[in-house]
């Protein structure tokens, strides 16, 4: 069972009926603008954090149909021979801006702009939608925790808690959050993420005594490693750790019990057997309120599982990707028009749109300006979309660290109720400006 | 960026270092039992689906690890030089069983059973639980939704609202569950689930009118296809829409407002117009709850997406792989001993086990039985372990199709409340039998 690295049928079947359509209708070529936004923040976050727009521009790159996916989609009726045979020569030649991998959103923020011919961009549609929004939500959900951990590190460890290729993207966006490593291996070696991790239960249990079991570690992992001490009695456990590896043991990890409270425990006895540095990590069903409430428990690090990779309650961004332009003719100059569905509860605002983070004299952002005009940002206002693809060539790559900084860079310019971890309002309104941005000063 | 089909790295770091430090103890090469299963049901479910076994099968012949792998391994410092050598050879040699997929499983059951030496063993729990956790939490929701249709086909179009990959999957899980058709084309391609799709909203925009847009798409699709009509104003879409076709129209779609009262406005005007055969498919964040609360609505089918691949509110089974039993030494006939830990909150039961479905003279299941003994099973009784892996070898995989069979026949087999929605207990209780299960008759 060959996995491929093909990404084009990582596509809902209707995006290839509306191609053949266009194509048949002679409305494939018109010029169109795609935008991606989201129209809310999920469960009263103050802020949402882009990621996944490194892996999109890979996705791009590989989106072509090779000879079994078009055998596939002819053979099934998906398309006929006509639209197979354009799909055969598909390669996206368009235009991507975007909001930079770090960068934070709000609602309507247009955080990717597609520009192409109609059919090119709307292929795109469902791929860009799958990476963004398990991305985001993974990203915008660590942005969290790792506010709760105030300065402590946090270790991703979800991988087992969710499907086994997210797990690798989870642990790429909890990076750009700011977790300082994770458990997954294939993120380690795809995208440079450090990776940490030392034993488990079964590590004991496999031993004939909790003892043999420390020992075979130590003498593998050396005595900065990190002891699990919950098999079965922790202060026992803590007892022979020290009693084993003497002061300079690294690290203990309780994953059980009420952690603030083991964290107390565990501390005194360390400190009480001369291990007063070493460190308590603390792991098991953590999410960003269970990390804020151990901040004053003697805590050196936290690990995260299942609350990251399923977005802590939201594991989805509900992004969405509309048509908000397009060409009234096939013709590369015919003129654009803005274009928006009415549906009830879902209407969408047409034409192509700039984003300016608005920043006042203090160096704090005060509101998301959205313009279908012409932006004239003030002299500390950011531009917040960057070019990523340029007639069909990726322009846009960076290292994972520039994106992990820029979210730390960010999340300080916006106003301090941005880390409340209760429910309210964006941390900063979003406001539409049709015809352009006025400058502040 | 090379996405590779290799598994071997979809690994938490701590396997490879728990790997090494028995390796270097000389307890690596002890024969283990670990048991796949979950303490419990999420959110007050009644039953939960097994899904997920056939990509595990597929994943566990691809984990090896190749040259570049080995190179990250040991470049980084995950592993020394003799284990890497080890990894080299490594190919699981041992034997798995497990519940088949589309069965139904409840607290405790033991829907996988791993057995080899720890080493080989331990290795495999992050993908298993990655695959498994992923699927299962997917089938369940799934199974739910098609209850709640009442025989109304269902369509899976969550693709967009999650991991690129993870989509694929999870169009699979929701087809082992009952789902008729998907959106996704690589499930298609990869899996043989049935695909759908007509338009979105962005076709009727990049047209000069509706009545563009709709002649576009008859013409290249046929008058069976879906139209959507809630783009600008419902009612006189499907005037247009009846208008173009004719009564053969094959379905309309509404994504948007009150989905009772607009199928209702919908069916009437449709039956006005002649189309009685015209069927009406409604779409638009659909969970279990909204397909119930829409059974008396003029309504012939759903399209779902969001919470179909978020596990409607359980985006994971929570699954764990626990170490049971393993040898007191290196022999390969050395006497096993059930292990387990005791940790405060998640103690495990030690011991391999194996599964009955209790089953009384109508047919109706009436427990699951799990003994560390021989089972017994009465003459209706069916044991729910069957061989997946024998001594390395894959001999547990079957068709798509019987999956799906095995799902629908299981659950006919539970009591009437397995399928209601609200919360409460198992359908059935989990009982634990010590030496064995006795039979009912």
């Amino acid at each position: 069972m060959d996995l491929g690295d093909g990404t084009a049928l990582l596509t809902d079947h209707y995006e290839l009926t509306m191609l053949q359509a266009a194509l048949r209708e002679g409305t494939a070529g018109r010029r169109a603008v795609f935008e991606v936004f989201a129209r809310s923040l999920p469960n009263g976050r103050r802020y949402g954090v882009v990621a996944g727009t490194g892996r999109l521009l890979d996705a791009i790159e590989r989106f072509t149909f090779d000879a079994a996916q078009l055998e596939f989609l002819t053979a099934h009726g998906v398309v006929d021979q006509p639209t197979a045979e354009w799909l055969e020569k598909y390669r996206f030649t368009g235009n991507v801006w975007g909001y930079p991998e770090g960068e934070c959103y709000f609602p309507d923020s247009p955080i990717l702009v597609v520009e192409g011919t109609f059919a090119e961009a709307v292929l795109l549609e469902t791929v860009a939608l799958s990476i963004l929004n398990h991305d985001c939500a993974i990203a915008s959900a660590a942005s969290r925790m790792v506010q709760a951990a105030a300065g402590r590190p946090l270790i991703e460890m979800g991988s087992r808690r969710t499907h086994e290729r997210a797990a690798v993207s989870a642990a790429r966006a909890a990076y750009i959050a700011g977790f300082a490593t994770t458990s997954n291996l294939e993120a380690g070696r795809r995208y440079g993420v450090p990776t940490a991790g030392t034993a488990a239960h079964a590590f004991t249990l496999l031993h004939d005594s909790e003892r043999h079991a420390f020992k075979a570690q130590l003498a593998s992992l050396g005595e900065s490693t990190t002891l699990l001490v919950d098999t079965y009695d922790v202060e026992r456990a803590v007892r022979t750790a020290v009693e084993l590896a003497g002061p300079a043991l690294g690290a203990v990890r309780i994953d059980s019990g009420d952690l603030g409270v083991m964290a107390r425990r565990v501390r005194e006895l360390l400190d009480s057997l001369g291990a007063t540095d070493t460190r308590i990590v603390v792991t098991g069903d953590l999410d960003e309120y269970g990390i804020a409430s151990l901040g004053t428990a003697p805590v050196n690090g936290y690990g995260v599982g299942t609350s990251l990779v399923t977005g802590s309650g939201a594991p989805t961004a509900s992004l969405v990707y509309k048509l908000v332009a397009r060409a009234d003719g096939p013709e590369p100059d015919a003129p654009m028009r803005p274009v928006a569905k009415r549906s009830a509860g879902k209407p969408t605002r047409g034409g192509r749109k700039a984003a300016v983070r608005r920043v006042d004299a203090h160096g704090t952002a005060t509101c998301e300006l959205i313009t279908t005009g012409e932006p004239t940002p003030g002299p500390r206002d950011r531009l917040l979309h960057v070019p990523l693809i340029k007639d069909g060539e990726v322009v846009g790559r960076e290292p994972l660290a520039d994106a992990r900084e820029r979210h730390a860079r960010s999340l300080r310019e916006l106003p301090p109720t941005a880390v409340q971890l209760s429910r309210g309002q964006p941390a900063i309104p979003t406001e539409f400006v049709d015809g352009g941005v006025r400058p502040l000063e």
